[in-house]
C-alpha cells in the first residue's frame, strides 16, 4: 500500500490493539506429528483463535526464511523486501543503540595479523567479551578523527564490536574489509559514491589508529570490518498508521526494531508479569502495544521441541490476562518459523490468529499450523496483518467513493 | 497483469459469461452466529455453489474497505490502485452522465453566503431537489464561457450537482473551493498544472457569473467546488479482453461504472424479471452480462439483517433460471462487503461462486462466508476473478511455449 494512499485512509479513534509476537513461532513436527503449538495445551490461545480468525503468513515470500529484522519489519506492516536493513544497522540496533539519521554503522572483528599484517585469525581465538571490552577502551580513549565526525564502538559480545560513524553527508556503499580467509591482508575499504568515499576516509583514519594501538596487544590486534550501512530512518508507525505505538520486549534487537519505527520501548522488562503490568501502566498514552516474547525462538534454536512447548504453555497463561484490558484488537503471531527440528529460522509459514469483534469469526477452534490452514485470514503477505489490525480497530476510512 | 501481456493471451469464442453482482454482498454475525449469506435459504447458489468452486475475495487489499468505485474496478479486473477514479468524475458517473475523454468533472454544493462573501451554511439548509433544479437552470440558461470550451450542469439531489467542462487541454488538478467551514470565504480555485490552470480560468468565469445570477436567491446564493477530475477514460472490456460486454442494472452508478470500461449499458430495467428479459434478448449479441443488484448493499447500509436475508432469497430464486441460458461461466460476488452490523460498507473479504463445466469443483456445498473459506479459489484479490472467467470461458491462450 502507497504511503500516500494509506496516509488518506488513515483515522483516529480511542482502539487499542495489542501485537504479541512469538518469536520463532511456527514448527515443525519433530518425533510425532504435531507442531510445537499444536502440542502445547494453550486454552486462552485457542479461546482467543474460536472467537476471532486465523490463518497463515509469510513474513517475506513463500519459500524464503526470514531474519528477525525483515520478518519484524513485516510485522509492522513496512514491505520487508522494500525496506532492506543493512547488516551493520541491525547490529547497532541488536545492543540498543540509537541511530540517527546522520550515522553509518558497520560491524567490527577483533582479528590476529601477523608482523608482515597477514590475517591469521579472523576472530582472534574468539576473546572473551571482556577483553574485547578492554580492547573498546583502548580504541575509544585513543582513536581521534577529524572534528567534523564522531565516532561510538559498542562491544557486542567476544569477538564481535559495533562501530557507528555520525557526521554529515556519509554514505555507507563500502565494502567489507574482512578477506574472508586467513593467509590474506585485510582488504582496503573503497566507497561506491562520494559520499561513502567520504566515509572511507574517516574509517581507513579509524584502521590506521587502530592497527598502531593494538599493534602489541594479543591476540586481538587488529579488527576487520563488515556489513556497513547507513541508517536511513522508516517512516514511523506514528506517520505511517496514525497510532501511539509502543514496545515491550525483554531483548536488545527487539526494542531496536521498534525503535526503527519510531515506537516508544518501555525500560527492559524483568519478567512476564513485568510486560503486562508495563502494558497496563502505559495503556491510556498509546494505542498500540507490540509486545515480544522470544524464548520461542530460542528454545527452538536450541532444537529443544519440549522446552519450546513448555515455553509455549506458559506464554498461553500469560495472555489470558489480556482479556480483562479488553483490547479493541488482539493479534499473535511470530515473525517467522524456528521448528526445533531445523534448529534454526525455516521458511515455514507462521500461525496467526486476529481477536476482535468487528473480525468475522471463522470456524477455527485451536491456534495451531494445521487448524490455521482453514481459518478467515488464509495463507497472506504477514505485512497485511497490520492492516487488519487497523481496519478491525475501525481506524480505516472508506478507499474511494 | 500487464495489458501486452494479456491481449497476447486472448482468443474469441462463442462462449457466455454471466457476472452477476450483489452490491455489499459480504456480510458479518449480528445477534447470533451467521452471516446473512449464511442465514439465507439459497438452494440455487448452494447448488451452483455445489458444481463450481468459491473462495473470498478482497477487493483492495486485506483491511481496505472500497468504495462502490474501486470495488467494481477490481470486478472487471483493473487494479483499484492504479487506476483511481476522481470523485467528479464518479458523481458524473452516478447520474448517468456520459463523460468523454476532454472531460473535467466536479461536484457542485449550493451553499450560502452572506453580502461579504462568507459561507454561512455550506448546504444551503440543504435544499430540496426541485430548488436545486430550478437553480441549475439558471445557471444553464444564463451562464456563458468562452466559445472553446462546454459546460454540463446536472442536479444530483437536495444541494448537490455536478458541473462538467468539456474541451481541449483541461486538466483537473485542482483544489475544492469549500473552505471545509463556515465563516470563511470559498477558496480559490488554482491548478497544478497548466491545462489545469486553463480549466481554472474557465472554472473562475463559471464562479463569478454564478454568484452574480444568484445574489438575489435564498437559501442557496452560491456554488462550492469539490473533487475535480479529469476522465482519463480506461480500456474498454472489449480492448482488454476481446468481449462484448453489457451491463444490466437498475442504478445510475452502477450504469455508470460499466460505461467507464466501455460496456453497452441496456435502458432501466424496472424489475428483476425485466433483467432477465435483458439477458436472454441480447444473449446473442454479448460475450458478457455484468448484471448488478444494488438492494443487498442498501439494507446492509440500513442496518437490516432481516431484510438483507430476504434480499438475497429474492436474488437466489431469481438466479435459478439462468441455469435454463446455459452461460458458459456464470460468477456471483458483490464489490464489498456491507454488514448490517456496521451499516457501512467494510473490509471483510466477500464469498464468490465461479460455475462452468470447465472449473474443477471443489467441495464446498453453500454460498457463505465460512463455507467459501475452504473453496478452490482461496482468498485473493477480486481483480483475479475476471481471469478465472476468461480461463473457464476458454479464452485465454496459452502463456509462453
Amino acid at each position: 500500500m502507497k504511503p500516500e494512499i494509506l496516509s488518506e485512509l488513515i483515522t483516529t479513534n480511542d482502539s487499542k490493539i495489542i501485537f504479541m509476537v512469538m518469536d520463532g513461532l511456527g514448527g515443525h513436527p519433530m518425533n510425532g506429528d504435531l507442531c510445537e503449538l499444536e502440542e502445547a495445551k494453550t486454552p486462552n490461545l485457542d479461546r482467543y483463535a474460536t472467537e476471532g480468525i486465523t490463518g497463515m503468513l509469510d513474513p517475506v515470500a513463500p519459500g524464503i526464511t526470514p531474519g528477525s529484522g525483515p520478518g519484524h519489519l513485516a510485522l509492522f506492516g513496512y514491505d520487508p523486501l522494500e525496506n532492506i536493513i543493512g547488516r551493520g544497522v541491525l547490529s547497532a540496533l541488536g545492543i540498543d543503540f540509537t541511530l540517527t539519521g546522520r550515522d553509518v554503522a558497520c560491524r567490527l572483528n577483533f582479528c590476529t595479523i601477523d608482523d608482515n599484517g597477514i590475517v591469521t585469525d579472523r576472530r582472534a581465538g574468539r576473546i572473551a567479551t571482556e577483553i574485547n571490552e578492554k580492547m573498546c577502551n583502548i580504541l575509544r580513549e585513543n582513536v581521534s578523527l577529524d572534528g567534523d565526525v564522531e565516532f561510538f564502538l559498542k562491544t557486542v559480545s567476544e569477538h564481535r564490536a559495533v562501530l557507528v560513524l555520525r557526521g554529515d553527508g556519509l554514505g555507507g556503499d563500502i565494502n567489507d574489509t574482512d578477506p574472508q580467509k586467513t593467509g590474506l591482508a585485510p582488504r582496503e575499504a573503497k566507497g561506491g559514491d562520494a559520499a561513502s568515499e567520504k566515509t572511507v576516509k574517516y574509517i581507513n583514519s579509524f584502521l590506521q589508529q587502530t592497527r598502531e594501538l593494538l599493534k602489541n596487544e594479543s591476540p586481538a590486534n587488529m579488527v576487520l570490518a563488515r556489513g556497513f550501512a547507513a541508517f536511513d530512518p522508516l517512516p514511523t508507525m506514528q506517520e505511517r498508521y496514525g497510532l501511539r505505538a509502543a514496545a515491550v520486549a525483554q531483548y536488545p534487537m527487539y526494542r531496536g526494531l521498534a525503535r526503527l519505527v519510531g515506537m516508544d520501548v518501555f525500560p527492559r522488562p524483568n519478567d512476564y508479569d513485568a510486560m503486562l503490568q508495563q502494558i497496563k501502566d502505559n495503556y491510556d498514552d498509546y494505542d498500540f502495544f507490540f509486545v515480544h516474547f522470544k524464548k520461542t525462538d530460542s528454545s527452538g534454536e536450541d532444537g529443544d521441541y519440549e522446552k519450546k512447548v513448555k515455553v509455549i504453555e506458559e506464554i498461553d497463561a500469560w495472555c489470558g490476562q489480556l482479556r480483562d484490558l479488553n483490547p479493541t484488537v488482539l493479534a499473535v503471531t511470530g515473525d517467522h518459523s524456528t521448528p526445533s527440528k531445523f534448529s534454526a529460522h525455516s521458511w515455514h509459514p507462521v500461525p496467526a490468529l486476529l481477536w476482535s469483534e468487528n473480525c468475522r469469526p471463522d470456524r477455527v477452534t485451536e491456534f495451531g499450523e494445521n487448524a490455521c490452514l482453514g481459518g478467515a485470514i488464509g495463507r497472506m503477505a504477514t505485512k497485511h496483518l497490520m492492516m487488519l489490525c487497523m481496519a478491525n480497530a475501525l481506524r480505516f476510512n472508506k478507499f474511494g467513493a
